[in-house]
């Protein structure tokens, strides 16, 4: 069994609706960070999130070196932050961070002021795959902005339907 | 540094939206599937999957025997199937897959009959956390009936804003 081809993969994923995180490290190997829709909670106890970042991009090795980094989960208002790391806006494409403002909690690196969540992560595991590495990190600290998150689906940002408009079809039984 | 405290991470996370799939397999180690949101692209090239599975649930065992498994990305009408896999439903305990009708692929590993996106996948990785297993897999098949994303968020089932709503708002530079 072969795997399908890359362009079919990609056409059929662009339905697909993902939350959207900015991925930071700081430390001796330098402050780094990237746009990523592939994040999830890995495990509840103790708390662990992944995220699977491009191995060729800047922010792998600084990550690995610093063994350190914040999941920075986007809220709706914050789409200047996803496109700045995302290296679409010429003027940030310097200094990302410039996009926003920034703190630190636990482990220095660098958290978004007002992110929908931000989690503060000490690497705990690295998964080599083809193009991404896997990244594996226990959640240290926390800080919650709420709000209301932000998501990517079908080639755009878009958000979800107001609670009012929430589905109450019973199910079909 | 330790990890913060379980209820802490989960009390914040409920404010994140995730897509539904239920990961399902079948072969030698039998056929099982169970709802997830800890799933994403690994990588595109070659197209790859990642899964993170509750290791005490009866699914990982039967995936790593059988090698194949496919991720069944949920359309906003299939909650009876989230909600089937997710053991919620006292008719469908014994047999999780009488909520909806089934087909196959290439691996062998049930494809929902008009799942959003269907990637039949070969199992290539498997890491294991604390108490979850993440599953990555090759995609070797794909189906792909459209429609738009079922949404978990706020511990509620919720929908993207209808497309004329999407977010406009200029950038805020």
């Amino acid at each position: 069994m072969n795997p399908i081809d890359k362009r079919l993969f990609t056409d059929a994923m662009r339905l697909a609706a993902t939350a959207v995180s900015v991925i930071t490290t700081d430390g001796a190997g330098g402050r780094f960070g990237v746009t990523v829709s592939s994040f999830c909670t890995a495990t509840a106890d103790p708390p662990q999130m992944l995220a699977c970042l491009y191995a060729k991009s800047p922010t792998p090795p600084a990550l690995r070196a610093n063994g350190v980094f914040c999941v920075n989960v986007l809220e709706r208002g914050q789409r200047h932050v996803a496109d700045s790391f995302a290296g679409r806006i010429a003027q940030w494409r310097d200094d990302r961070f410039a996009c926003d403002r920034w703190t630190r909690l636990a482990t220095g690196a660098p958290v978004l002021e007002g992110a929908m969540i931000a989690l503060d992560c000490r690497l705990t595991n690295a998964l080599e795959l083809s193009t991404h590495i896997v990244f594996v990190g226990e959640v240290v600290a926390l800080a919650s902005s709420g709000g209301t998150p932000l998501i990517y689906a079908d080639q755009g940002y878009q958000r979800l339907a107001d609670p009012g408009a929430r589905d109450v079809d019973d199910l079909q039984l």
